[in-house]
């Protein structure tokens, strides 16, 4: 399906490049809505999660196959490519049928034997930092997946914990600079998880532009308040523009 | 090789039982030197790793299936049991082949797809708390397996990811407790990853037996300074034989 | 009032004392009731704050020089020692007219100027564990009272701040071993702040007896549910007396 | 000295400003180049410490009332403001005779007695967050000045403690779009402290712009590799040029 993509052409030195979609693929129409304003803004990395990791088994836990069935259709609609999380090497094989990025998520930060596993592949991998590891770590989790061979990292800082809690984790800002100097792959924030509530994800971005990430990963929903996870933390695609454009205007005032 | 356990009778309420051995398993002379002592001092569960989740990949990586025989053999001579780590579901049957209990590290405490695999097994699982994890995100992760009809779980608090560094990590005693009111399920405590340091571990096991333990997990070691991995928090036979005469006498007080 | 007293003769090697009294002083019948009971159960050494550092500047204060002239009274009758909080250099000498020890509670932990200033004094000195502070830097703070030449200190764990919030901080069990090496004072735990909820108290109790502390220092309320401060953290003296009969227990089992 | 200052005017909404200095007063050179150069690229207000809170009591304490002069005169030939620590009220009126701006420091955050002493004073005070306190916390302290009659108060992020160790604490990026919906104050950040080296403060000031941070306070030394305290997080006179041009430019893009 996807050739061998360059992640520092998806991400170029000194441009910025968005992430952005729902946190998870629930309906057709949700992700062909936000697959056609996406793209219509420019954005060409589309971002949903057919396989959820959630504290509670109670909790929704995705779509599986059919969301990746509705993520490549919209993908493949609007030009775009998908970016969607792989949990464990079992579905490795399926996920890949209509990823073209797989994604680590942040619990799976030190699963080693997946890092491993992707690292076998040739397609891209994005990886979350873990929420409880140390920015070494999260570099030594990338180099399990480039030891084997793959190369084509993208490193996404999403938040600690700490006992602050007026936001749902605290994004470590300093990890943007102290990735950069440990690697050469792009390093993007994640401004939607440690806001925890809409309010601050503008701010969270700006001070990532700010920092010097080469992308965002963002969650952005059609009708953010009817999502059936992360409800509090996704924008709408009004709220999505606005950071958008002001984001790429810092953005330029860096160069 | 085993017939189902129950980990009430391995760990009965009121009562305190220890897990002992190395960190990983090096060598046949090590592992016997070690269940040879171990057992007859009492200890009847083994503990060894075949399988190191290590933060580099270039660290000792384990002696994968060689070192699950080594185990299964020393036990078997001994009259023990083995509990080790299995890191992933590919090598679920590979390890349930050698092991009486599996053990589900820290690192893996939300790699939920691993939690299924062996909720599925009638086999005990072992499972530590995340260092970045919330005793709820905890009990939580207790549930993905019990879900799939597995409850013959046992649940290890063995130290989070602090501000402090003046050892390794820091153990949440209050999780002993906390966990308590939560599980009916033995919640043991590993002294030896949050010491970091040999000359803590005595008193955060004997804490561990005043919080209300119903087991220590710990690492012992022939001869500790000589440890492929976690050499400096790993203690000798004599330091293991007065620790466990301690922590008996104050379990006894407790009654 | 009181000749120089020496801590290691109220709080011997190898024994175990108790600190026990109200959060506040609320009244006359409060401190007496409690004075009464706690001397009664062989408590040489009664707490309670008559200056409350609290977060909100709405929340009850304290009763100030009245609550100090209630401690007094009640200690003077039930032949106890007073160990209350100062709060900054210019109420030194007032609390000093009424108090045996004086308590630097963990907010001023690195108050260097009320440090120095305690430690020109000829009278002991509690200092409590900054909650945001290294063991390192406790120690530190120690030092600043000693370097003015007053080395009758008494070093109180109280708990840290983590991301963990089924308790209120997290006792960080480790210190007690971790400052033995570092001082020679004697080192107390306070189980109550940590706990939040007395449901925990017993247990962090028994476990700082375990870790080896020299001494508890805990909160105990005629009443806790009508306590104007800390109520949900506060004993009632029927759960004192248990407490204080299992710590006695595992401490001459530690000998 | 200096008539009431209104910290509004000092920190316009919508502009960005800077409060620039050495983090410690070490002679009359220092603090002359400093003031000189900073004035001239159109820095108002000018730090550094003559009290230094240091951890341990033998660290360099500052130069006292002789650091105070030191700033004053400095101050006074190049036209500029001052901020200087005061750390206890028994200083109060001698640093008052010196200072603008009042400066609490991050370790007396919740020290409500000197709180209250600043908060009946009429001049500005600027506060910094305690590393152990929360925002709400730190909220709740400038209420307690605020309580008083002072409400010219200056609220600085300046990083918090987590188990991140790759830099000195981790700047709380967050804290700026959450104080903002709780207070009108001026909200800055001090990119230096959480640096802990100076390679990461160019990026943590701009992170802050992006923020919505009114204002940066950092720390610049004539000579940063000779400071007898910081020395690694201090940056050069060539290193502030510029951080400020750039910080200029990315607050200009998001009018």
């Amino acid at each position: 399906m996807s050739k061998m993509l360059n992640v520092r052409e998806l991400f170029p030195e000194g441009q910025l490049r968005f992430i952005a979609g729902p946190c998870a693929v629930e309906s057709e129409e949700q992700i062909d809505a936000a697959a056609s304003f996406l793209s219509s803004r420019g954005v060409k990395i589309l971002r949903g999660g057919a396989y959820k990791p959630r504290t509670s088994p109670e909790s929704f836990q995705g779509l599986a196959e059919k969301g990746l069935k509705i993520l490549r259709k919209a993908a493949d609609q609007y030009n775009m490519l998908v970016v969607t999380e792989v949990m464990d090497e079992e579905n490795l094989e399926l996920v890949g049928e209509y990823t073209d990025i797989f994604q680590i998520g942040s619990r799976n930060c030190q699963n080693f034997s997946l890092l491993r596993a992707v690292g076998k592949l040739d397609r891209p991998v994005l990886i979350k930092r873990g929420f409880g590891n140390t920015v070494e770590e999260f570099y030594q989790a990338s180099r399990y997946i480039s030891k084997e061979g793959n190369d084509q990292i993208i490193m996404v800082e999403r938040g600690i914990r700490t006992f602050e809690d007026s936001t749902r984790f605290t994004l470590d800002i300093s990890a943007v600079p102290v990735l950069k100097e440990k690697v050469k792959y792009p390093v993007l924030v994640d401004p939607s998880h440690p806001a925890g509530k809409r309010e601050y994800v503008p701010s969270l971005t700006y001070a990532a532009v700010g920092a010097g990430a080469d992308g965002i990963m963002i969650e952005v929903h059609p009708e953010p308040e009817r999502a059936m996870s992360d409800a509090r933390q996704q924008v709408d695609f009004k709220t999505f523009e606005k950071i958008y454009g002001q984001a790429m205007k810092i953005r330029e005032a860096m160069s």
